[in-house]
């Protein structure tokens, strides 16, 4: 839909994941739904997964604040649903099971764009995630959809969770590549602009259910972004893949 | 050829590159060729290739010891380039032509058995490189000889160069999992004791010719390793993909 000449020199596709590859909460929705009914439980799962992506951001947070160590979003992620089995008042499964449960972020469904967009893209460019989701993560979540990545890359090689400068730059120099080489690809204004603000390239769609019906967020790109596209077919299509 | 219990807990297997999944000397002998036809240059591209690769581990050795400082590999195999173009008596050649030369380490081709068997092996463990190379040079890498990694671990994510322990076990992290669920397959008898000493499984298979026709060592496994296969293919086998 929109294309700035700097695009011409791009060098590699990063992307942000949760959202804008995959499609997590329908699949955590998904998830809940198959571990209530083996167990029993009555809970509002779509309320679930919001709580459980809601507690995303300050879980994170005390990591990129210093108040705890570097941990790994699949721990962060434990930590969230320990609180919220409890809050939710659910009770009686076994650490198998809550690790398993946990583990739905691993599979997570991609959009249906995804995966045929990706191989698109991947003909013309390396491919790698920059998100804040783990390296075991990011390769399970690969290895369940089929997502070519070349490399998976973000938070966990940086050891900083974005929007830190530090997850988009030094993403940018294990490929080898200036950050003005490098694009973004993300259903998410702030993420780019993050990334904007290192010098990469930085690419929109919007995934307008991403939140579920009511979402009022990254409903359309809300800055001058380098290529704003409808999905990843779509981008593939604009960047001649 | 033979295969110990333990290989029953393997979860992921990781690789050694150069030499076991390609044929660096072919290739750089190859490159150097085709840089002497193009340029009219009278040099024993056998030795050249002998000379850039036993450079390899002296200039690693200056960032293990901390003599200097994080230096990719593709910056450590520059810096020999240069030595050897004055020791070869190679002039006349322009930075791009350099540079260009230099890549030829992102150009090697995979042994006739890696594709097929990494493919067949990619169907029941994740493929993680555990390399020296350094990111980017992972990624052409496979790009160009179709290389089907889940993931570029190894030295520059970890920040050491093998076969330095915390190269094997901040792999093994990386991966989420214990060094006992994770499998070096190497072609060198060294690089599988070092793994095995943070208590990965090992898989040895030769590559004969790696070093040319004179070849004399790593013609077999050593040590009593997990797996002792023929080739990837023949790996595969072993382990029932």
């Amino acid at each position: 839909m929109a294309l700035s000449p700097a695009v011409a020199n791009v060098r590699a596709l990063t992307f942000d994941v949760f959202g804008t590859v995959v499609d997590w909460r329908s699949s955590i929705i998904r998830e809940g739904r198959a571990l209530g009914a083996a167990k029993g439980l009555q809970v509002d799962w779509e309320q679930f997964a919001d709580d459980w992506r809601g507690l995303y951001q300050p879980q994170m947070e005390k990591v990129r604040s210093g108040q705890t160590g570097w941990t790994k979003l699949d721990d962060l992620h434990r930590m969230s649903l320990d609180i919220l089995l409890q809050q939710h008042g659910i009770g009686g499964l076994s650490e198998v099971e809550i690790d398993h449960f946990n583990h739905a972020w691993h599979r997570l469904d991609p959009w249906p764009d995804a995966v045929p967009g990706l191989a698109r893209l991947k003909r013309k460019y390396p491919l790698a995630t920059l998100s804040n989701g783990n390296v075991s993560l990011m390769v399970h979540l690969a290895r369940y959809g089929g997502l070519p990545w070349d490399a998976i890359l973000g938070a966990e090689p940086t050891r900083h969770y974005k929007p830190q400068p530090e997850c988009y730059r030094q993403t940018c120099a294990y490929l080898s590549l200036p950050p003005e080489q490098c694009m973004l690809v993300a259903a998410h204004n702030s993420d780019l602009v993050a990334a904007s603000q290192v010098g990469m390239r930085t690419a929109f769609l919007p995934r307008p259910t991403e939140y579920g019906p009511g979402q009022r967020d990254n409903l359309r790109a809300e800055h001058d972004f380098d290529a704003v596209a409808r999905d990843l077919e779509d981008l593939a299509e604009l960047l001649g893949c």
